[in-house]
């Protein structure tokens, strides 16, 4: 026998097993279809089965009509039966817990906004753009939706989903990924610190289409928060248009925040305020470390313009593409790298653009600037030009077999470069002071004619992506930091052990005997008609 | 006036500056063509300025028909013309350099390896079918290709092509990336440490048609090397299969092995004697750190067999799946991550798998496994009876909202799965000492089922990556020691700077005047003949 929803992957499993019949007609069922299905070995056997079904349902109908206050763990009686019964009874829930069957979930998310409440969206199968209007929606009233398919959060130490009991403390945590977040909470707690608030976003919080709405919301509510004094940002990579925009939301909050975008560790640990982890373990040890760290934050806007990068060596351009790739929306490049767009024409840059000049496209038929300086040098004079462009980022290697001066061929090109304002030219100069060429003379030749020297990438790396990319956007309604602080109160939709949880948290919840809009008995009783017919 | 390699990026930039005649037949030119185009005022000034061309390609050709040696700024009057040659006049020659038109590259590679000799080739433009059939070749005698396309090298302290002037110390360098390997080397030495050998690989010698047949050469010569005592490797993310076996090598090679793969940073810090850096410069410190560790090394090969992992939590998954992929293939998953093969039917585990089984393809119409264990019961189950399989990993997530004793309800099934030998079970526990569960009596009573517990996903995937995955190979010709040892001298064919550059290090060097076997100016008459006409 199979008794499974009526899913595609259900029916394709039902198929592989033989217990689904051929003659069946699909196009009537859905996800929200319950199908009973028995394989017998007699027709007379089926019928019996299905029979006993029926016997079972109407049984189990009958006892739902009548009160169900036996089956609660709580003791407690009554139960309205809609979000509004719910909110009526408990007039002060801040929160509404939102569990139904997807199809059913944004409704009541959207009941939830309307009056007012915070959402906390633990439903899955809730369409993206649902997802993308509702948050919508949220930003305009400064309202949180954790969520859909949020499994976890804590606020004022509640745990709402699953939640660890977590020490609280100075950590506050904003997480598009849910044993994400217990992982960090539990690890910070084990570490002997604590959490403020942990805020989920749903998985698909930071895409293209919904934005980073919660996330860019939490990151600005624990910025204001007092308890807070450094903030975790867990994620899957980001869309890379998200990634700069969160990105710039962490570097103008003023507080340390630990990033960790699971599969995708940038080449800098830390850049300014903001420090990548490369996994849930190191962001709670991260986090912990950050708390003691009182080193000032320069929360200043980078500045308008775009970033040319040119590079001699194929993989120091590879390296600062990786690390800066996440700040800048949109990169172009001719090496190619994850959230980076390729040039269509290597010639002209677009946007930031970073380019390997050692490249074939570049090389043919003449030798690799790291020798021959004449291509980039004009290069630079071209990007100069631009008045779109406020930072240009070289390298120049030293040792053997490289030119015997590149810092004499570069000067008058960088001083010809920096007649413009508002230009900087920062140089990576790589080198020992055992190279020919004399590495300290070359770097205060660069210098002289104005360029900024650094001697690592990762020195590079956290420089510029503090001097060029996204400004700081501030919300428009900023979700109230009272939030953080009235007292919790809850209204629970769905599956009734959230409510539990939160009873057994000693929190004050009421939990809605919540039934689908249209009833549920008739369809499945038409279904059985068919399997019998 | 446009003087270009006859590429076709080049062609295009001709047409793109209306320099290449509407006329011209493309048909017979190829990129070792030279091409010369005049646009003038009048027929007879272009007529002028090619006749100019000719006169000076004569006396040009006449001068190269002389002795040359004029040009030289060595002082060295004679030039062998060919390979046999140089290695002729020096005999003692353990290394070729060879720095050719990427055409001709090959053969002269070829020939080197014929004559025993190892070979640093920096030419470009040669196939990746060419490289691996050298390599092939390479590997059956015993010797080096360090590259095609390899920019740098430092063996006894001597620099090949690029190379920075760096102090001799125990740190050996093995790179797929040519100013990676600078940026290290100089890193280290401004540390205060300094490099054993660097040994370049050629960028694409950890791709899946070359196999790392270089780096696993190079990571077994520096293992046995007494002056190494840290090997870091350097390479772009390697082809999954690459990086398995590379990384098994790693594992079993003896000593603290310091890894960074340009955009692709494991979750997790450390496993065993590999570190995972995220950049350049971390993989430079954290060497430098290594030199210094003495902890004992567990070069054990891993258990035959297949890892299964079962999680509940999709973000664990997640992470354990980028930390294992590069250690395991291949790797199936219902989660998607570079390097990992997705399961066409999740019901069924192939190979090495991880699976989420809070996906939506395993809890459509059920509740979610950190509730109903019931699924992954039966899955390990399933697993166990694979005789394949050699470990299971399992997430334990404890907290309100889940289930409330899950180590009771899958202690059962570890204790049944367990009584197949050979198999072992693996439990990451995550919780606090607060959660409702009790942590501790969950741990114990996982443990007396039989299980592994950690606590962190960190040691799971340190764990594990030691205990499965591929054993390391040996090598069937291991490169002589000796090629370390013996003192440095070399032939060079093609770039004459790489030769002088080998001379200011006050090195045994000869230069080969190298021609193209067919010889150039016929060709580039017809060309000419064709322009003109």
């Amino acid at each position: 026998a199979g008794v499974v929803m009526a899913t595609e992957a259900n029916l394709d499993i039902l198929r592989a097993n033989s217990l689904l019949p051929d003659d069946l007609s699909l196009d009537d069922l859905g996800a929200d279809d319950l199908l009973l299905v028995v394989r017998a070995e007699s027709e007379s056997a089926a019928q019996d089965a299905l029979e006993r079904v029926d016997e079972l349902l109407v049984r189990r109908s009958a006892a739902a009509g009548a009160d169900s206050a036996g089956d609660d763990p709580t003791g407690i009686d009554y139960h309205p039966k809609s979000l509004r019964g719910g909110l009526k009874s408990l007039p002060e829930a801040v929160w509404v817990l939102i569990s139904t069957p997807g199809r059913f979930a944004a409704g009541v998310a959207q009941e939830a906004l309307e009056s007012g409440r915070h959402v906390f969206l633990y439903s899955d199968n809730v369409s993206i753009e649902d997802e993308a209007r509702l948050k919508g929606e949220a930003r305009e009233r400064g309202l949180l939706v954790m969520g859909p398919d949020c499994g976890t959060a804590m606020v004022q130490g509640v745990g709402l989903g699953f939640a660890n009991r977590v020490r609280r403390g100075p950590i506050g945590i904003v997480a598009a990924a849910g044993t994400g977040l217990q992982a960090v909470a539990t690890r910070v707690h084990s570490l002997g610190h604590g959490v403020s608030h942990a805020l989920g976003t749903g998985g698909r919080d930071l895409s293209e289409a919904v934005g980073g709405a919660t996330a860019l919301q939490g990151l600005d509510l624990l910025a204001r928060d007092p308890e807070t004094r450094v903030v975790v940002l867990v994620s899957k990579p980001p869309a890379p248009a998200v990634a700069s925009r969160v990105l710039a939301a962490a570097r103008g909050c003023g507080k340390p925040v630990v990033v960790t975008f699971s599969g995708l560790t940038p080449p800098v640990e830390r850049v300014g305020n903001v420090r990548f982890a490369r996994g849930l373990d190191e962001a709670a040890r991260m986090a912990v470390e950050a708390v003691e760290d009182s080193s000032e934050i320069d929360s200043r806007d980078p500045a308008a313009g775009y970033l040319r990068g040119l590079f001699s060596g194929g993989t120091l351009a590879l390296e600062v593409l990786h690390g800066l790739a996440v700040f800048l929306d949109p990169v172009f490049s001719n090496l190619h790298a994850d959230g980076v767009s390729t040039l269509d024409d290597p010639g002209r840059s677009r946007a930031h653009t970073i380019l390997d000049l050692g490249a074939d496209e570049f090389t043919v038929g003449r030798l690799h600037p790291m020798i021959d300086p004449d291509l980039r040098n004009r290069r630079v004079l071209q990007e100069s030009a631009d008045p779109e462009v406020a930072l240009i980022l070289l390298d120049v290697v030293l040792g053997e077999g490289a030119h015997a001066n590149p810092a004499e061929a570069l000067a008058p090109v960088v001083r010809k470069a920096l007649e413009r304002t508002g230009l900087e030219i920062v140089v990576l100069l790589m080198g020992t002071e055992e190279d020919p060429q004399n590495l300290e003379e070359q770097g205060a030749l660069l210098g002289q004619a104005g360029a900024l020297i650094f001697r690592t990438n990762e020195q590079v790396i956290g420089y510029v992506a503090g001097r060029v990319g996204p400004a700081t956007q501030a919300l428009k309604v900023q979700v109230p930091l009272e939030t953080l602080t009235t007292p919790f109160a809850a209204v629970n939709v769905g599956l009734e052990m959230f409510y539990s949880s939160l009873v057994d948290q000693e929190q004050r919840a009421v939990h809605v005997d919540w039934r689908p809009p249209a009833g549920g008995n008739e369809r499945l009783a038409a279904i059985l008609k068919k399997l019998k017919s």
